[in-house]
């Protein structure tokens, strides 16, 4: 099977919980022996970071050690950050494909939007590389990941078989199960679904205010192609993800209706 | 025409620049009688953020001014925080419409993805509140916001108008030119166009090397339907923008020929 992949592909990893995550070794781990990897990851947590970038300061790069056999650094910036400089100033080309996660805690329906490890790989599609962001159901650091790096193999051997040219770009979410209780991979759309947030207020030892952002997972799509309802069921979800953000629907509607 | 828009409406008003820019202003001036105008805006700028979301620290508030008659806030967090923070904390409700600009600097094509600005008018639209981001392709603070402001407010009186249920999220690029030279009004697709970058590399007093986002503007898009053919052909542009990035084209591909 791996004769059909091209001579020692570069595989370009990265992901928003910073190079001391579990996910991000495991996800290593995983691909290590199908090409020569690079990890590219920030020095520290990106949570919630989304397509941010770093514009007004400078960034800095340093070496790291992951796992052996695989090069590694580390980013003062942002997962997209990370992504833009591993091409320019490290690998001094397009890795074959990107990878990113595995991300503590799910990316899954409108997630995709706010998750640094979805806008990591966003970045890399945006530059023509075929790119997946993996993130698993479980927020601990003693997350089991080895269903997770049966499936991430698995998609990444697919990935660096596909149409190098063809735009590739991935949402893929893990349930908290073992290999074999997992029931296989559904590919969804992404599920309506959202955080209903509150913000709970507190006082400093000043008497000034401050917020902390707080929410509960709110799911009003009752679709079952849905990547929520996927996960819920025990599969792997895969969402299919596109950067063109025209709403082609209602810029028909407005043509029509509104007489600027 | 102001009959037609119901008593009173709350119109939310936020940037990425920060309350201190020229383009905030303008715009709360240009809609400041058309309902109660409420300003919440980052208190330094935060451009480049892209959907980013304040988790691993709080955030605060505080009252500010801006033009007389206009409540105005500043907000420590994200431009996505400073609309989060708004509806919970400060109207206890959402906003009939939410306005984000005006942004000094274009967010046509792939900038959607980066954009502060964008990102808010889409936090609020997630949160089915009809919006609308507004950009200049003038980077300074002189810009010259007076045709701008003819449209903000016409584009302001049609979103009132509209069904409140309606999903409505707009990204508005304005051209610089003086009102009696812009041809219209597009409604366009987001252009296939985007920066191709280079980071500068430097080296710092310790001889440590530090790098600079640096970039070039290319458009790979010949269509006469984008935002940046109407921009350059002295339109201003809209596109409305859609928060599902299911690719239901891919999906269906990865369906037939993936059998992971």
């Amino acid at each position: 099977m791996l004769s059909e992949i091209k001579e020692q592909p570069i595989i370009l990893i990265t992901n928003d919980d910073s190079i001391a995550a579990p996910g991000i070794k495991a996800l290593a781990e995983a691909v290590k022996d199908l090409g020569r990897v690079v990890v590219v990851a920030p020095d520290k947590p990106q949570s919630g970071m989304g397509h941010a970038i770093t514009i007004g300061y400078p960034l800095r790069l340093h070496e790291s050690f992951l796992i052996d056999g695989v090069e590694a650094y580390t980013c003062s910036g942002t997962p997209v950050d990370c992504v833009k400089l591993a091409v320019d100033k490290i690998l001094h080309r397009k890795p074959d494909i990107c990878l990113s996660g595995i991300n503590h805690g799910a990316n899954h329906s409108i997630n995709v939007i706010y998750s640094g490890t979805m806008s990591a790989a966003m970045e890399a599609a945006i530059e023509r590389i075929p790119s997946a962001g993996f993130s698993i159901l479980d927020y601990s650091m003693e997350a089991d990941f080895s269903a997770a790096k049966v499936y991430a193999r698995k998609i990444a051997e697919f990935m660096l078989k596909a149409d190098p040219k063809q735009h590739l770009l991935l949402n893929i979410n893990f349930p908290i199960l073992p290999e074999g209780l997992i029931k296989g991979v559904k590919f969804c759309r992404q599920a309506n679904a959202k955080y209903e947030e509150r913000f709970l207020e507190r006082e400093d030892p000043h008497k000034k205010t401050y917020y902390w952002l707080t929410g509960d997972f709110i799911n009003f799509d009752e679709g079952e192609d849905t990547d929520v309802w996927a996960l819920a069921n025990d599969y792997v979800s895969i969402v299919p993800v596109q950067f063109d953000l025209t709403d082609y629907k209602l810029k028909k509607e407005l043509e029509n209706n509104w007489n600027l």
